[in-house]
């Protein structure tokens, strides 16, 4: 743009240039007309939904309940998440396949991409924005981008997969180890960085999260029957048990899904949790770590994630029973709603205050969008195969 | 822009109106030009700061610590706050005077302004952003108006000032009322607004609070030695009385300012509290409402506001002792950082994940940008009279 209007500034407007000038008026009308050039587009609002099997993401805006774009090009985006800059404009998507790809959600277009592993499992965003982390089955470890270039500015090394990779306040990010049960604090705030290793979390970590406010890390391990979590205000944070043998004395269910556990949620005074194997959540005191109560449910949970204000907890199901949702209560912890959305619930988004909450049914190609206070379904959107949906309000959080 | 470009399409573009073409062409380029219609803007990191003495509002750019605009026009700001639309783009500004301004953060103009009160204090938006609520001091009562167009949809009169509106989940405001102690739950979700009259919160309550997950309403009495809370979650929520005689036994000193207690916050398991009329904090634990702690102050606390992960407390001051923050650990609960930031630090503001905050130090003109890990002035920004900084993070809070 500014050439061309440096020349319009610079020279007279002869007859012969004239022409030449329409012309690129003309084109840069074109380019003005575009969506993304033309429309005060806000950020606040919008979102996006990954299409796992096509590669690409829908970009949605919540305030219209309506798909407003598609960026294509991303590769492998079975399992892929996403983390969004401080100022909701750009996303950094981590795909399964090693690939880290920074998209622009004004422009809808993807601005960089780098294969920066053979295979990798989520990432993180820094509190300055400044940093983005990936977290590596192949080769394992940790990696550490600019989030402007893209250019890797720290590669930690670890021997073995990584899992659980979170961001903290101070430019921090905590992660564990499948292969020896450590958890690894690394913080970028300096030149080089500063690993604090912790050992004895239990036998291979397959995932965890930190609470919103930074403070409680909590590891699912796949060879315990039991859970982990570290008090990250301590000066040296001790690992601590939560719900050893939960699982005691009854029988172990296949484990269809894992559950994952960037969907535990602070839902009043309780965290809850999908059991893993069994057909139930667990609440969990989030001051003392004991168990207080267990909610049974329609099949294995996948997510339970609770509404914004806390009050609500939606649950979905592992395969085979993964067409339906159950709506917990927070006070009385008993199922409140139960319906079938459709073939494949794979997601669910709550916007920022809770009103509304997105599913994503795979196999119907559908985004549902429903009220969280009347379970009214209140729109369909098209999707080819939607997964993970994101709002961009993640950009304002800790730990997600 | 619409017509102009039908018009290119549908005309053979002869001689003659090339020269219109070309004229109206350049006029569209010099409409691309400007920062509105051309920039890409993502809204997630912006804010605006209330310029009181002037009327008008400071538009900044978190990332880049910088101010990139100026909004006139919007009468007297005293005592002036405002909310964010959900995706981030406009401000509802409440003006002492009653006024009601809504502010397009994009465009930077303002886009409506209504005269709705004759002296107002403060308002909400509904959680799916089609209201805003606005309590009034005279002539009293709430009015709720449309976001879109700012027509009134409700007036709910109450006979007295009301204080300490708030949003909460379920398209509802909660409000209490100075004369005759009581609080009111109004639900919006229908045709008409459902009211809930709450009696018995105490004498004169001036300000209240509700917390990030719409649950605990807290109210500061003015007539009486403790605070009241509500537990919403309830079906038929009762008063409870917190810090009972709380300044017992002790002379009470003059109070130079009322606290705001929309500073009050959750930091680790503790409510904190400025103390009316001490120079101290309160420390209460956020489930019992027992108090836990005191922490001595400088002087007597206006703001003390948690930074979002809850590690640190930042605490300003009254006249004559406004030119001074001091920093208190959530763990400890002891002071670590004081320092002069300039004259009249009004009030503060933390970027969504905590990393910096700014202070407005009215005295000095100017806005400040501290690191909260390392305490180091990052920098300086100028600004006429600079009181409330908003940052559009809130846009996707309750309560705020």
């Amino acid at each position: 743009m500014k050439p061309v209007l440096r020349f319009i500034k610079n020279s007279a407007p002869t007859e012969g240039i004239r022409c030449q000038i329409l012309a690129m008026a003309i084109a840069v009308l074109a380019t003005c007309s575009t969506p993304q050039a033309l429309r005060a587009q806000a950020t606040g609002d919008l979102g996006l939904v990954v299409e796992r099997a096509s590669g690409s993401l829908l970009v949605v805006d919540q305030s219209d309940r309506a798909s407003i774009g598609r960026i294509t090009g991303l590769g492998d985006l079975s399992h892929a998440s996403l983390v969004y800059s401080p100022d909701e404009r750009f996303a950094y998507v981590f795909g399964r396949d090693g690939g880290l790809t920074k998209v622009d959600i004004l422009a809808q277009k993807i601005v960089r991409r780098v294969m920066q592993a053979g295979n990798s499992i989520g990432g993180a965003i820094s509190d300055d924005g400044r940093l983005v982390a990936v977290s590596n089955y192949e080769p394992g470890g940790v990696r550490v981008f600019d989030t402007d270039t893209l250019e890797m500015v720290a590669d930690i090394p670890t021997g073995c997969k990584t899992i659980g990779l979170v961001d903290v306040p101070g430019t921090k990010f905590v992660f564990s180890l499948w292969d020896t049960g450590e958890t690894w604090i690394a913080d970028l705030s300096g030149d080089a960085p500063q690993i604090t290793k912790i050992p004895g979390m239990g036998a291979n970590p397959y995932d965890a999260l930190v609470t919103g406010d930074g403070r409680t890390y909590i590891a699912g391990l796949f060879g315990e029957d039991h859970l982990t979590a570290l008090d990250l205000w301590q000066e040296h944070p001790k690992p601590q048990t939560i719900l050893p043998g939960y699982a005691k004395g009854r029988e172990g269910l296949p484990v269809y899904k894992m559950p994952h556990l960037e969907g535990w949620a602070l839902a009043g005074h309780d965290f809850v949790l999908p059991a893993m194997g069994q057909h139930e959540v667990l609440w969990v005191d989030a001051r003392t770590l004991k168990e207080t109560g267990r909610t049974a449910t329609h099949g294995q949970p996948v997510f339970a994630m609770a509404r914004p204000d806390g009050r609500q907890v939606w649950v979905n199901f592992a395969h085979p029973l993964n067409d339906t949702i159950q709506v917990i209560d927070t006070v009385t912890k008993k199922i409140i709603h139960h319906f079938e959305p459709g073939p494949g619930v794979l997601h669910m988004e709550f916007t920022p205050r809770g009103h509304e909450v997105w599913l994503s049914v795979r196999d119907a190609g559908k985004i549902m969008v429903y009220d969280t206070g009347t379970f009214e379904k209140l729109r369909e959107i098209e999707a080819e195969s939607p997964s993970g949906i994101f709002f961009t309000a993640r950009a304002h959080k800790t730990g997600l």
